[in-house]
């Protein structure tokens, strides 16, 4: 568990501040893409939230749905896209990627904008896009049908906010931000869309160290949590599951 | 033309920045994005290139490439790669973007990271993608063949930089920031493939304004200037364009 002065970062403590509309600091693993993503409930973000993730975290701007609402929606990943379009587009074959460095394919579906979106991309675009995508999932969920066609009635693609889906299985099959960040706003009990952003340095121009997070984390009042604890948690009904014994490279194929 | 106190405005003054590796800051047109983009040629494009763009700029970072470039990468568009994906997943067709609200097609195809990038989102990791893509760029327009081998050889997909396809046509057919950088960099004699991102505004939450991306501009030493200045070389040589006349919606169809 991470201790930071004022700040509770204890799970309780991620839940409770997603559940207020706030953020949360969600490190995977040293052993997987050792990187730090700020983490908000879809159905909170705000213009300001969208500013501070692209000003201060300054990765690509994503929400991951859960794997329910990703079929509710009839989203498909971008893989598996390109192997359909491959038969025309044989190139895009080739580039597919298989396997990223850190284990398994990467969670990337499509890109969208709201249809009430102008370029797409400003604050007050990608949070309309972003908050939409919770609030329709909501309905989806409530609802229980298919909401495909009420999906393509209110989202546009290609558009400027990356879906991530998550795994069939979820953190028994892979453990990136995707799932973990979509476990933590199940265990808030809010709808399980969440908007993500990558912690980059502009000093060391890789992704910020654990270090550095804190000390960010500390001085904006954010609870910064390590996978482990949304992992742990998990798993905690369940003998599948021993957090030491288990490297996050054996379970990164979606 | 806009007149700043100490950078050279005009369309020499842009093209000696691109050619020294440094930024131009470019407005479409009020009646179409209304939007600045950030430009630098690929070729130079450093991990700190990358940084004032996410950090500065905060839009998406993307990479343009002259149409004969795509051609040689055999790069499609997403939209023809939704069509033809459709068949297998039908809820592409209805999301597929025919007409943007500002004019036109977006120009986005696929999005790649540089095979020897980790998560590929990192300064260091996308200024690697951008610079190799001028790099590979280079190479197919001198040996004048087809690259696409070398393309998948050297990319992968899906990744952390959007590519974007210059309209076959260029500005007579679409007057993108697409279009507009890539003439700026043949017009500097450069590798015709630039990176650009959108300058957003954290307080209005809208795209930045002219004036204020003129007093960042002032700041900064980067030269910014008007569409009209790019497209008025463009056709320097040709009877078919009279800039005042020409509405920028007429000519958004890619």
């Amino acid at each position: 568990m991470v201790v930071t002065e004022s700040v509770d970062c204890s799970l309780e403590g991620a839940v409770s501040s997603l559940r207020s509309g706030g953020f949360v600091l969600l490190h995977d693993a040293t052993s997987r893409e050792n990187e730090i993503d700020m983490v908000v409930a879809a159905e909170f973000t705000s213009p300001e939230h969208v500013r501070m993730m692209r000003a201060e975290a300054g990765g690509l701007l994503c929400v991951a749905l859960s794997n329910e609402v990703g079929k509710k929606f009839g989203l498909v990943r971008m893989h598996d896209i390109f192997l359909s379009a491959a038969r025309q587009y044989p190139i895009l074959r080739s580039l597919n990627e298989e396997e990223t460095p850190y284990g398994g394919r990467p969670a990337f579906s499509i890109t969208v904008n709201h249809r009430r979106t102008f370029t797409g991309v400003t604050d007050l675009d990608r949070s309309l896009t972003i908050s939409e995508l919770a609030h329709l999932a909501k309905k989806a969920i409530e609802n229980g049908q298919d909401s495909t066609g009420e999906f393509a009635k209110n989202f546009k693609a290609p558009g400027h906010v990356h879906l991530l889906l998550e795994s069939e299985g979820s953190l028994e099959k892979r453990r990136g931000h995707t799932e973990l960040s979509v476990h933590l706003c199940e265990l808030a009990g809010l709808t399980p869309v969440v908007a993500l952003c990558e912690m980059l340095d502009g000093n060391s121009h890789k992704a910020l160290s654990i270090d550095s997070a804190r000390t960010f984390a500390r001085k904006n009042a954010i609870p910064i949590i390590e996978a482990d604890q949304v992992i742990s948690d998990f798993f905690k009904d369940s003998t599948f599951y021993a957090p030491q014994s288990v490297s996050p490279w054996n379970h990164g194929l979606s």
